[in-house]
C-alpha cells in the first residue's frame, strides 16, 4: 500500500464528472487522504455535490487557502485534450512548490523539464513521463511467481481501471492480497506504482509492463494490472497489445458498457464473445487465460435496465457479470477467487 | 521513386551479411546508385566476394578515397547493437559532412543533434526519428482510394521488408505500379518514404502510419507496407498491431522460415495457419482482410529442400507460396495481381 498523504487536488474551472479524470480517481480510491480540491468556480460547495461522490471534501478558491490544512502533495487533478499545461495554473504550481509540496501531474507536458519548475524537480512526479533504461521484452513470464489479472474493455474509456481497482477491495474482503499495477496517470497516482504505457516508445511497451510486474512479482499471489484502450481500438490496439503480451496474464475481467454501440470513429463494436475470444487466442501461443468475468459500465441505463441487461451477458457468455460501481455483488471477485484457489494448488 | 542517388555505404570493419543490414539493402534494391562500399578491413574487395551479391561494387579504406566517385549521400550502413553511436565513425562523419555530402543514418543516436555535427543538420537524415506533429489514428482508411498490402510474418526478423520489395518488381513486371512505405530504417533509406515504427510514441503508432498511407494514397491502385515484428512475438507484438491497425490491410502476404522453430525466447513458434488466422481475425471488425500466399525465407535448407517446403506450405494452407528470393516464380504477384484487379472491377 502507499504511504498516508494529504492531498490538495488542483482541479480549477474543471472540477466535475468528466472534466477532472485525475482528481476523481483519488477522490474515489483515497478519499481519507483528500483534504481539499481547489477549484475558486466552485469554492465553497462540497465535493460531494459536484460529483455525487466524494462527500464533505471541500472545494477551496486557491492554493494558499489549501495550504492551511497543512497538505504534502497537490495533484494536478484535470487532463485537458492533449495532455498540454495551461499558463493559467503556473502561479497555483509555484505556489504549491514554494510551500514545499510535492506536485503530481498527469499531462503530457512535464512540469518537472519546465525552466521555472525545474529547479524543484525533486518534488515534481510526472506520472506519464516513461522511466529511463527500458528494455524490450525479456520473457520473463516463464518464471513468474504471482498470477496475473489483466483488466481489458470491448472499447477504450469504459472502466478498465475502475474494474481493477473495485476487484481490488472485493478481493481483499474475501482475504486475498493483490497489487494493483497503474498504466494510466490516475492510476499510477491512485496506486504510486506503474507505468504510462501510452507514452513509452513502441518498441519498449511490452517490456514496460514487463519490469513493473518483475518488480512485485511474489509478493502476493495475485497481481492487477490497469488495462488501457482495446485490441479492436483503430487507434489504441498497439498499446494494447503491448501490454497483454508484456503481462502475459492468467486471467482477464472484461468491462463492456451495453449501451456503447460505436467506437469513436463511429464504427459498429464488434461482439463481445469476439472479443472474449480474440484476447483468450493472443495468450494462447504461450499460456492459457480465460476471461472469468465481466464488469458492466451501466451508464446510460436506468437501475432497473440493469438487471436484465447482466441477465443476457450471462446468456450470452456463460461468465459470472455485475455492476461492480452501482450494484456490487461479489460475483466477479468470486470467481477470480475462486480460479485463483484452484489454480494455485496446482 | 525517390530520385536517383550517388551512394557510399559506410560499414567500416562491420560488411558482412548480418552486421550491415541497411549497407545490404542498398545493395540488393539500389544497386545501380552504389558507387562503393567504405570497410577498411576488406578494402581492396568487391561487395560480391564478401556478400555473395552486390557484384563489382568496389570496398575502400576510406571515406576519402570514396569522394573521389563524387557521391552525393553517405549512408551509415551498420546498425550495432542497441543502435549506438561509435567514437570511431566520428571522423569520417565529419569528412562527409564537410565534403557536402548528405549523411543517411538508421541509427537510434540521432547525428542531426549531436553538438559536433549539428551545424551541419540540414545534411543529416536521421531515418529512425519520428516525424514532428504525430496524431492517433483519425480512421481515414474509410475513405481510401488504393488498396492495401501489408506483409507479416511468424516471427521478427523473417523477410517481411524483402517480401515487399520482391513483390514490387514482381508487380511492375505485371504492369502494376506500387509505391513501397518503409517502417524500419533499411525500407525507409531504400524507398526514401516512411515512418520508424518502433521509434514512435506507442500511442501514435496507428496514427503514424496512417498518415504515411494518406500522404500516397489514390496515387496508384496498391500500397506496400512494410511489416515490423510479429504480432504474436512476444516482444514486438504492440508495434506490429498498431502497423496492422494503422494500414487496415486489404490483403497480406506472409513471410515464413519452416526451419524457424523457436522465437527469441526459445519458445515455440504457432502454428502458420494460426498465424493466417489471427491476422484475418485481427482485421474481421472493420473489413476483410486476407492472407494472398506465403514467401519461404530458405535459410538453413538446400536448394533441394526448397520445393518439398514449398509443397507441404500450400498444402496445409491452400495459399500460393514461393521462396521470392532464391527461386522465384511470380505465384504470389499473380495471386496478388488477380486478386486486385478483381477487386478494383467491383
Amino acid at each position: 500500500m502507499p504511504e498516508t498523504r494529504r492531498f490538495i487536488l488542483f482541479a480549477e474551472d474543471r472540477l466535475g464528472p468528466l472534466s477532472s479524470k485525475t482528481a476523481n480517481g483519488l477522490i474515489r480510491y483515497r478519499p481519507k487522504e483528500v483534504l481539499a480540491v481547489i477549484d475558486s468556480t466552485k469554492a465553497g460547495k462540497t465535493v460531494g455535490t459536484v460529483l455525487g461522490y466524494g462527500g464533505d471534501i471541500p472545494i477551496l478558491a486557491s492554493v494558499e487557502t489549501g495550504l492551511k490544512l497543512k497538505p504534502d502533495v497537490m495533484v494536478i487533478g484535470i487532463a485537458p485534450i492533449g495532455g498540454g499545461f495551461s499558463e493559467a495554473w503556473r502561479p497555483a504550481v509555484n505556489r504549491a512548490l514554494e510551500a514545499g509540496l510535492k506536485v503530481w501531474s498527469g499531462l503530457h507536458y512535464f512540469l518537472s523539464t519546465d525552466p521555472e519548475f525545474s529547479s524543484h524537480s525533486e518534488q515534481i512526479w510526472d506520472l506519464r513521463k516513461p522511466p529511463s533504461g527500458l528494455k524490450v521484452a525479456q520473457g520473463n513470464w516463464t518464471r513468474r511467481k504471482s498470477k496475473i489479472l489483466l483488466t481489458i474493455g470491448s472499447d477504450s474509456n469504459i472502466g478498465k481501471m475502475t474494474t481493477a481497482l473495485e476487484l481490488q477491495t472485493q478481493l481483499a474482503a474475501r482475504g486475498i492480497e493483490t497489487i494493483f499495477i497503474g498504466t494510466g496517470q490516475t492510476g499510477i497516482a491512485i496506486a504510486e506504482r506503474g507505468v504510462g504505457v501510452d507514452a513509452v516508445v513502441s518498441d519498449f511497451v511490452n517490456g514496460a509492463v514487463e519490469a513493473e510486474i518483475d518488480k512485485v512479482d511474489g509478493q502476493v499471489p495475485l497481481i492487477l494490472v490497469e488495462g488501457q484502450g482495446a485490441v479492436t481500438h483503430p487507434g489504441y490496439s498497439g498499446v494494447t497489445l503491448g501490454l497483454i503480451h508484456g503481462c502475459m496474464p492468467d486471467y482477464f475481467v472484461l468491462a463492456h458498457q451495453p449501451t456503447r454501440l460505436v467506437d469513436d470513429y463511429n464504427h459498429p463494436l464488434p461482439s463481445l464473445s469476439f472479443v472474449r475470444d480474440l484476447h483468450e487466442t493472443l495468450v494462447s501461443p504461450f499460456k492459457t487465460a480465460r476471461v472469468l468475468g465481466v464488469n458492466m459500465y451501466s451508464k446510460g441505463m436506468t437501475l432497473d435496465e440493469i438487471a436484465p441487461a447482466l441477465a443476457g451477458l450471462r446468456r450470452n457468455l456463460k461468465l459470472p457479470a455485475e455492476d461492480m460501481v452501482r450494484q456490487p455483488t461479489g460475483a466477479v471477485a468470486d470467481a477470480v477467487a475462486l480460479t485463483l484457489k484452484r489454480d494455485l494448488r496446482v
